[in-house]
């Protein structure tokens, strides 16, 4: 469904690097970041111009925290997780976005966060679009 | 308004160890995270044995997401604020809690992420009352 709110919405060159696109739904574009040591959604709303999560009307805001349910279903679906982390940050890139995280208690970053961690260790091809397409067959 | 559900909610003795207690609005108990680096509000939910976001039903998460909203107005009517960090974390303390920031371009960990950045400074008993007070104050 197209909503006329989407216009204007252009996702910030940064994010675009670091990720790879899975789907866009409702509300939000959703990526895969590339980093294999984290199975790591991010969820950026398509509206234009927000940076808080209160910049959303009340609306989008219920339909937002609707999708990030369905981003720690899918990653429970799709990889192994011992616990989910949900973050708003955005400190570095302004452009609001959402990370859905999954964490496993032997991961890289166990247990303090996954933010500012070093560099990202990108997947191969294969395992990015086999964790893509596990990804979107949970419905 | 009291709710049944409320009924077996303890608060994790680590969070009532590490806050100061500022309300309980419908749905949390809203805590003021005793370190006088960053304004910082710990949202948790009044219901029993939850781990995740989606351990709460969805009028529960909607909710939730209003009460967010609520403890970014009151941080930015309380305390300098250049960027709202919201995030979901749990892999130390298990219970439910939902951590809202002021961050300031200039504070101890911008831009990086504040958990995981050694130990609290404690709030003077003066300092941490003003701006509890401060923050009640803020409808």
């Amino acid at each position: 469904m197209s909503d006329s709110r989407e216009a204007g919405f252009e996702l910030d060159p940064r994010l675009a690097h670091d990720t790879a696109f899975i789907a866009d739904w409702q509300l939000c574009r959703v990526l895969l970041l590339d980093d294999a040591r984290f199975p790591w959604l991010v969820l950026v709303p398509r509206r234009e111009a927000l940076v808080e999560v209160d910049d959303l009307d009340e609306s989008d805001n219920t339909r937002l925290m609707h999708e990030i349910r369905h981003a720690m279903k899918q990653l429970r679906g799709a990889a192994e997780c011992d616990k989910i982390n949900v973050g708003a940050l955005g400190n570095i890139v302004r452009q609001l976005h959402v990370h859905v995280v999954a964490r496993r208690e032997r991961d890289a970053a166990w247990p303090g966060p996954v933010w500012g961690r070093g560099p990202a260790q990108p997947y191969s091809p294969e395992a990015r679009e086999a964790l893509i397409m596990r990804l979107r067959s949970v419905q």
